[in-house]
């Protein structure tokens, strides 16, 4: 079903690129950078490129797959890596397939050893999967996303059809995943049935008929099980796509809730945005690469007005308010950036309240919150007093009437919107 | 089932050993001696020997489990050496259990390269589960022996119960098997649904409660992996006993057919016959220890007067006659017999014609005939002469009043019954 809980067929898939090769067109290329930004690694560039300049030619959009393990569905900044690079290839056409492993899920940890793995049942999948979409829904777009359970065709494969598809691949390849390797020559016992999960997850893909599979780099190897079993099922090969494990807050290690390191993208508007304006300015530039949906060509003239010396802070801000715009709303970000600053103002100001300088005094209040662009109008401006929402240098005006004389002053309203103006005598 | 096609409920198995110790009686010894007659290996000897007292004091027989591949109906008498077992234990009143293994078999080679290992049809299997009772009822205790398919509890495993299965052995310890550290070290491709079949037939013995299961040498790891997954799943581990290989008639390589160094158990009298005559002195006790059913003493007191003296060849005849006697009737060995000794006359005598010494020539020919202990009575004998039954010297006799002068003759009585004969005159 959809993200909208309306019913699909399987999509019986592109034709095989394996017919006439489709044009390269400019688009083709573009879709490609798009594909490539911030990632880790993308298997095979070539195949990649003709499914998508088949899928312009012929309309046909290409299948993009992730893997979802119903069990954390309280996701942080760092999930949204992959779900991003999902929406911009959604922007393009293409369309998600979210698959819930509710298969393995049901089953928890079969060696009973790991006692945070129980199995969970149907309802807690569902609901743990309805959590995450409600979730990954401020990222993608819910249309072109379908959400399928991976126990739909697992079960039906029966314990015959498992031992068939343990027959397509051989422990020598099974070993050449890295922890693997390591926890066999290190004596770290490996259950037989660790073997098996690979290779579900790889049937999958046979099963959605996905063109491409997205992953975090600690995932390569068993999306690459994927590719290799659709081969061996007779289908076009899916290609693979490997994002970065984004750094937390403090830019070393990984994001992580045990790290606590990380923006929960359901925390408050105000602690969203004043963790992200904490980041140094290195780390900002890898969350615009890997969190913005900026065009690269945008980031690259931000990077050049910084370099030439612009306070990074704007472009922090512009970060910051992106990216807790995308998870509440505009004026969320608004009130957010406004609170920030705010709580600047006993201590260190923020460095980049906009500096006013108007001319007539004295001048009346309504008047200068006109001039200085915090008010549209004197008329708004009186409703902003009448309602409590205007302060000068930190107190409360309660009087339309006042007329401030020559000085310069702090001039806030609302949360959000600051000004320091500097206010002359007429000329 | 059981071999007679009625349906048998699972035994529900006896009850744990681990209770109080059960006496051990001398008819305890016998049975661990008769269970470890002519044995590879039994693993381990004080469980088995606790479970035949608990069965002797409790009345409960044993299950004997043997795992049978149902491709290849044809056996030789390498493959009646479990069989044997069997039915020494099945003598002692314990169960036999037949395990088909339809669940593999149905399933083929999986990974399609091994074309001798077709996928079989249920028909197919039951046809050849068939034949393979039919020739092993020649061995077994018909009464004492259940057939089962695996499928039965191998196909509601299903793809979970498998995977939860799988996650019961550490891949390790199925690394301990000789033919996979071999093959994994000689970079031969192990499939890693190669690793699913011994826990699958270790699962049948959890499934079937197994108290033993029997098999040849190269199964003992098979066998193990029972006995550890019923300790998994909270059950009383199965013993394991494993029989060696019979060697062929040759003496040198293990019986088989592709050898041509097999006695098959279909095979005509004669030929049986003719076959087990000509096998070396040596491999015929061996022949004794593993394909006979005469007790150990037996044996013993035949090994003894063959050390002092006696011809081999005697002993030789009787394993011969034994074992045509088992797969075809008393008769047929007999026939067998004479065929054998008559094909000699021409050329080569026999050995072991008695040598019998008479007076009283000339003598009727009936006379002789019951002096040499060729004949009951002299009228048993003239009803021989009149059935044509009667040779001396290869020629048969027509007249019976035949009177023989003194002289050596080979004289010969139905197909089986030889004297050579010396007549003396009277004194």
């Amino acid at each position: 079903m959809t993200m909208d809980g309306q019913k699909k067929p399987t999509d019986p898939g592109p034709a095989p690129a394996t017919g006439p090769a489709w044009p390269v067109t400019d688009r083709t290329r573009e879709a490609l950078a798009v594909s490539l930004r911030g990632c880790e690694e993308l298997l095979v560039e070539s195949d990649w490129l003709a499914k998508l300049a088949r899928s312009e030619a012929t309309g046909a959009p290409l299948r993009i797959k992730l893997g979802l393990d119903p069990t954390a569905p309280d996701l942080h900044l760092g999930h949204t890596v992959v779900l991003n690079k999902m929406r911009q290839l959604q922007d393009r056409g293409h369309r998600v397939i979210f698959l819930i492993g509710d298969f393995t899920a049901m089953i928890g940890d079969p060696s009973g050893r790991n006692t945070t793995r129980p199995p969970l049942t149907r309802e807690q999948i569902e609901q743990n999967a309805q959590t995450y979409f409600d979730q990954a829904s401020l990222v993608l777009d819910r249309a072109r996303t379908e959400i399928r359970y991976n126990s739909e065709w697992s079960d039906p494969l029966g314990a015959r059809g498992m031992i068939q598809l343990a027959a397509k691949y051989t422990l020598a390849r099974m070993m050449e995943r890295d922890d693997f390797t390591r926890r066999f020559r290190a004596g770290v016992p490996i259950s037989v049935h660790e073997l098996l999960y690979p290779l579900m997850q790889g049937y999958d893909s046979v099963a959605l008929k996905s063109d491409i599979e997205l992953g975090g780099t600690d995932q390569k190897f068993n999306l690459l099980v994927g590719r290799e079993l659709q081969r061996e099922y007779g289908q076009e090969p899916q290609c693979i796509l490997t994002m970065p494990l984004l750094e937390g807050l403090d830019g070393v290690e990984k994001m992580s809730k045990s790290k606590n390191n990380y923006v929960g993208i359901t925390e408050a508007p105000e602690s969203m945005f004043g963790k992200l304006m904490s980041i140094s300015d290195e780390l900002m530039w890898r969350y615009y690469e890997l969190l913005s949906f900026r065009s690269l060509a945008q980031i690259a003239q931000l990077r050049a007005e910084c370099a030439a010396g612009r306070n990074p802070r704007d472009a922090k801000v512009l970060l910051a308010q992106e990216i807790v715009e995308r998870f509440h709303s505009r004026a969320a970000a608004d009130e957010a950036l406004a609170a920030f600053e705010a709580r600047f103002r006993h201590g260190a100001l923020p460095e980049n309240i906009p500096e006013v300088v108007l001319r007539g005094a004295p001048m009346p209040i309504a008047q200068l919150l006109k001039q200085a662009q915090l008010a549209p109008s004197t008329t708004e401006a009186n409703r902003n007093i009448e309602q409590g929402g205007v302060r000068v240098d930190g107190e409360r005006v309660g009087d339309k009437g006042l007329k401030l004389p020559a000085g310069t002053y702090v001039v806030q309203v609302g949360k959000r919107r600051f000004a320091r103006v500097t206010l002359e005598a007429s000329a």
